[in-house]
Parts: structure tokens; sequence; C-alpha cells
């Protein structure tokens, strides 16, 4: 991987186990990065992108649908629109608020503060034979960034930003893109207001939200087909600091669609 | 560039030179084509990111505000939320529908169907001592990514999609990130609907927005300065075919946010 100005480069880490609950995520994304031809010395100028599945199960945010009874609002959901109704009772648990809940689709607010479809929780690539089991968002993605950057400082001795990333859908626009869910090194938007562009006039509204789009360069590395849950990310020129996710979630007064 | 499995490049081309109305887009990427070292042959894999703003310019679509005579509306809007009177009156010009138009906020339905901030229409990178120019959304963004197709074709012999991308802003996260607002030669949305996942469970609603992924990777690499409005993309992968922007957006069926 190369890595000059006006080249980025994502390359998906080879070799990330099953991952179960009590994993080290540290060192097993630390193993790939090892056994990745032509990826270290690991540089500043890269970001570890680490999909929200393995987090979660490494986590134990995972739940047991058999254990689960559904409300009498969850059934009439469910049957109505084809759902699992134990999945939307896990959801509306979870939720902090119901956004929308209509035409079979489940939008709330998380305790995290995302507005996503199922807040979240979701059944695909769980594990083998793991029909009855879903993934809910970390509890704090932002510390399980922090987890696997201190782990690689401490491994490779270099500070590389890492951001857990989820694939969200967008009102307007069909499909879903993977955004950052919680990051640590770098700030996750960067505010350009007050900059001068390339004609030297003053942009007003330019906020870039970088790691939402490294984040997608990342699921483009990773591919359609699973088993490849970690990617590196670099040459992107993420601007460093101690970020938040929640730097990057729109302020209240400014949603206009509550 | 490299481009196996498993890795995707994203590289800004060189030597766009200042465009104006009535430029040959396709011959002046096809020298920038040239001009980068390392970038030949094209290959199969590639992408060409193309950014709004070049081809709204090449394609006269931009206004000079100075010939725009505000609606009261607009000048109402305006002196409250500090904007241009004349930029609001443009795009509500454009609007098929406006969307919401409230705490300095003008969202609005274009006439090719996106719902967006400002009705795409854009002040800021016209061209030197343009103060009073905004960029219109070109017309037809399909047409013009086919237009810029068909010359890399003819004069390079490799047929290789392109995206026409722009900055859109999203419901309920901060800051803008790269979409396809245009596309030749590539299918903007990949329905993996009844695809196994890794686990070999039926997936049963992963719709990947690739475009939009190709788009925002694009936009990594061609910075925060402007000056750069072309990149090439390696290895993403998209699925090939003659597809169209509108098989991206939202059936309004699904629209919860009216």
């Amino acid at each position: 991987m190369s890595g000059e100005e006006g080249r980025v480069e994502a390359l998906a880490l080879d070799g990330i186990p099953e991952v179960v609950p009590g994993d080290d995520l540290g060192r097993l994304i630390g193993d790939a990065v090892e056994r990745t031809a032509g990826l270290l010395p690991l540089r500043p100028d890269d970001v570890i992108v680490v999909t929200q599945k393995i987090v979660s199960k490494a986590e134990g945010a995972v739940v047991d649908l058999t254990t689960v009874e559904p409300r009498p609002e969850a059934v009439a959901f469910a049957e109505r629109w084809d759902r699992d109704p134990r999945q939307i009772e896990v959801v509306l648990r979870e939720a902090r608020r119901v956004v929308r809940m209509e035409h079979g689709v489940l939008i709330t607010e998380t305790p995290q503060g995302f507005i996503c479809a199922n807040g979240g929780v979701d059944a695909s690539n769980v594990g083998p034979e793991s029909g009855n089991l879903v993934t809910l968002l970390p509890a704090d993605p932002d510390a399980s960034a922090r987890a696997i950057r201190e782990a690689i400082r401490t491994r490779f001795g270099t500070d590389v930003p890492v951001i857990v990333s989820d694939s969200f859908g967008r009102p307007w626009r069909w499909g879903i893109t993977d955004v950052a869910i919680g990051v640590s090194g770098l700030i996750p938007i960067e505010d350009l207001r007050g900059t001068p562009d390339a004609d030297g006039r003053v942009m007003k509204s330019t906020i870039r939200a970088s790691a939402d789009e490294i984040a997608s360069a990342a699921e483009l590395a990773l591919g359609k087909i699973g088993g490849r849950p970690v990617a590196i990310v670099r040459g992107a020129q993420p601007l460093l600091g101690e970020g938040s996710i929640r730097d990057g979630l729109m302020p209240r007064e400014f949603d206009l669609f509550p």
C-alpha cells in the first residue's frame, strides 16, 4: 500500500476467525494485521475500520430470540409486515424513542443517539447455526474503538485511529451505506466553514462527515460475502484528535425529521 | 494501482483545468487520465467519478445571481436566516416540491428526483471572481455520465463506468458525504436480498448503495482543497450494466419523511 496525497487505499484484513463473546478483538485484529502482506509498518495515516457485528459479538451484545416474549404491538406489526415479532420486541426494548413505525419499517433512536432502522438490531451473519441470535449495537462504540486502538498502539507502537462501522439506510435514497458509529483517535466530522475554497472564496457550510466516508470506503474493500470484518484505510488524512461519534450526530435543534 | 480482491484504491486525477461552459469534459478527463502516472491501461474494474460542479459548469448549468429577482418569500427566509435571497429564489424556481423550509434549511425535491438541501444549487468553487454565480444540478446526470463514458471508451478502448457525484447531507447525521447523482455503465444499488450471507443464512434486506460508497471513496482522494474534481476508483467491483440513478432513489411509497 502506498499513501501519497490524492490516493486512498482500503484493504480488507484476512484471517479474523469467527468471533465469540469474550474474544479479545484487539488481539485478533493485531494478529490479522501481522498476517496481511505489505501492511506493516502501520502508518499514522492509517485508519482501522471494524464492522459492528464482530464488536457486538465480542462484547456479548447478543440476544437469543427464544428468550424474548414480544408485546402485542410487536406481534401485530410483525404479522402485518411479515417480520419476526421477537426482533421487533428487542428493537422496542432498546429504543429511546420510536421515530417511525409504518410500512414494515421501524426506525428508532438508540440509547447511543443514532436514528436508524431497527435500532441497529441485526440478524444476519451472527454465526453458524444461530438462527435465533441477533446483535445489538455496542453499548459505547467510542469505548469499543478506543480499546482496539490501545491494543494496536501497545503491540505495534503506532497510534492508529479506529472506527467502528455499521450499515445504515437513509431517507429518500435506496440502499444502505456504511457509516461510523464509534471512533477513537480522529474527529468524525471536519468543519471546513471559514476555510477558503480553491477560488479563495470562504465556504459557508461545508462540514464533511469524513469518518462516514472512510467507513464506506472500507466497506467496498470488505465486499459482499462477509467473513472479512476489518479493513485498513490508508491515506484518507482524517483530522486526528480525541473525537467522539456524538460530534457526528445532528444536534436535536437542527433535526427537521423528528 | 493494483486491484486484487479485498483492495480498493481511489486516485485523484491531476491536471483538470478550470472548466467553462462548452468545455468537452470527456476530452479533458481523457487528457488527465493520460497525464496521471501509473493509471493506464484503464481496467474494467475502474470507475471514473466526476464531481457535479465541473459537469454543471461544462454544461452551462450556471445562474448569474445578478439576473435573479427574489420573490418575497425568498427575501423573508433569507433575511431571517442570513442567506442570499437570490440563491433561495433559484432553489425555489428549480424545485419540484419543497420538503422543508425552516431553521435556515431549505430542502427540496429537484426535477431529477433528488431530495437534498438547496436543491443542489451550489455557490462555492464556481470559478475565480465569480461571487455571483451558482451552479444548478446537471439536467440529466445519467446522460452526463454516459457522454463521458463514451468519450473514454472511444479514446482508450476500455468501457469504464462513470459516476457523477455530489455532496449531500443526511437527516440525523451531521455533515455531508459524497453520493452518486448520475451513473452510466453500472447499477447504482446492488440487491443482495435472497443471497446467502457468510453463515449460509438468506439475507432479507441487504440492498447496498454501492455507487454512493464509491462516490464517498473518491471524495476522500479528492480531498479538501478542491481543484481536483475527478477520481478513479479501482477494485470496487460494482455490478456492471445499464443502470440509472433513478434506481438509487427510494420509491415514493417507502418515503416515511415526505
